[in-house]
């Protein structure tokens, strides 16, 4: 028997829904695709991003400190804890009703609470640019920044968001015990949200107000474990240059050095996809034979099959 | 090498502390006593309640829909795996130093996102007991009860609480990953809050409205995992009878029918002491050589060698 295929797939908040019933609705999607790589013979482990999830979670715990003047705020860091278990228990369940759907019955599903170790001198927290939450005013923006010290900024237009810092991820903490898990035939769920961020001191971890970039987490997850593919699903089936322009031209395979080249050119959103072809080309030049694959979530099975998707070698 | 004595510790939530920088104190002397008995010689794995903690996510996801009208109300299955990782996350991470502080270095430590699941015909959903979250004027509790079906009880003149059922656990739904980890050498938390609240509809789990008792689901967690105790930390260095009366009398050693004839004369609190006393009795009559401790959570150390603690065996 040949050796099963590691892949690692990044998956995107977004395509996790706003709500809950959006949330249960898409991880019945979202687990299909992942179960069809596993039938294609592939050994899976899933990540996922969290933005409008650990948002919300953070905008529910400073609603409760509105209506219960005794509850102290609650840190970023919590609020990725808990977005990991509000994910990770639909998207287990969905990927356990799946396997036995398809007649799978000795594979456990497992969400591990993950945190990722990140320098407290990354230059991100002094940029701080991810936006989590919901839109505000003005008025609600300069109470929440004078409250909690949060760093509000305005989006075209549309309104007040927080934004967090988003440093790199420089050690998953339990690495140990995914290992164990994922090499024990275990489906794991692990780095959600890209991980709870902390930062060491001494034998102390703290909690870092941050929420890490998903795909450099995965990448990195995907280099830890040796995997062979790391697969980032995402809203478009494959990445394109000159993206929306005349000469736009989507994109089958590519190096590394190619895609560096289109990275120096522009051709990738800041926050969109540059951090998926950035992390795309660190998987794919961190070992011989590495690939990383760009595609849709529903093109998951004919992307690993090498018939779609835009695959990045080294 | 004589083979490691296996213990499952059930850990009151009540003693994680009412809000965070409350549970961030609490963890600390916990982790002590948990790492008291690894040094011990022990091989642990740990569960514990969350009462205070699932009470105060449901409160703050009812307060985000208070701010924000698109938001649907959250069941409370998912709070509950909220808790799991807003509980873990600090447990975890204080084990961890404090194991590197004694210099053991080479145990992981988990979390894991644990299913339990109950029978829906469980007469406890019929009858509603387990109370949750703050209390509310009788205004307030009218409001949710209609808004969002929640059965609210009045607590001895200090106003109005939901009432939750709270079914027997039949099975945990993780329990050849948890396994797999612990036989691996992970210190595991697992179970958190009793688990996460599941019924069985073909091959799919649907989240239950319901808290589990911890100390029965750590019960059946010591059962799967064919610990040899099964330790229950509370506020009391021991069990008593005739408690607060003249004749009261604390216990040593007691066989389960001795607990049990204790139970009939009704010497247990429901709802406080009596749980304890019978998972307790439930786990030592479930094996042989099988003994279940409960004792205050600083006594653990000297409970597991025997000099403090109410032992029950067969």
């Amino acid at each position: 028997m040949s050796k099963k295929k590691r892949i690692v797939i990044a998956l995107g908040g977004n395509a996790l829904g706003n709500t809950l019933p959006e949330q249960m609705a898409a991880v019945k999607t979202t687990a299909k695709a992942i179960v069809d790589l596993i039938e294609e013979g592939c050994e899976v482990v899933v990540a996922h991003g969290n933005g409008p999830q650990v948002g919300m979670i953070n905008n529910a715990m400073i609603a409760l400190t509105h209506e219960d003047a005794a509850q102290p705020n609650t840190p970023l860091s919590v609020c990725v804890a808990m977005s990991q278990a509000y994910i990770g228990y639909d998207l287990q369940n969905a990927l356990r009703e799946e396997l036995l759907n398809r007649g799978i019955s000795d594979m456990p599903v497992a969400t591990m609470i993950t945190q990722v170790r990140v320098d407290e001198k990354d230059p991100a927290f002094q940029t701080p640019s991810k936006p989590i939450g919901k839109f505000m005013t003005a008025g609600q923006a300069e109470e929440v920044s004078q409250k909690y010290d949060y760093i509000m900024k305005e989006d075209a237009g549309r309104g007040y968001r927080r934004v967090v810092a988003s440093p790199k991820p420089a050690e998953i903490i339990e690495i140990g015990t995914i290992r164990t898990m994922v090499d024990a035939g275990n489906l794991v769920i692990a780095c959600g949200g890209g991980g709870i961020p902390v930062i060491r001191q001494g034998n102390h971890l703290k909690g870092a107000s941050a929420v890490i970039d998903k795909d450099f987490a995965s990448c990195l997850l995907a280099k830890e474990l040796e995997a062979d593919s790391l697969i980032i699903l995402t809203a478009v089936e494959k990445v394109a240059v000159n993206f929306g322009r005349e000469n736009e031209k989507w994109l089958d395979r590519l190096s590394v050095a190619e895609a560096g080249q289109y990275v120096k050119e522009g051709h990738f959103a800041p926050g969109s996809m540059l951090p998926k072809v950035q992390a795309a080309m660190e998987f794919a030049s961190s070992g011989e034979g590495r690939t990383a694959i760009i595609t849709l979530l529903e093109k998951s099975r004919e992307a690993i099959q090498g018939k779609t998707g835009t695959v990045f070698h080294a």
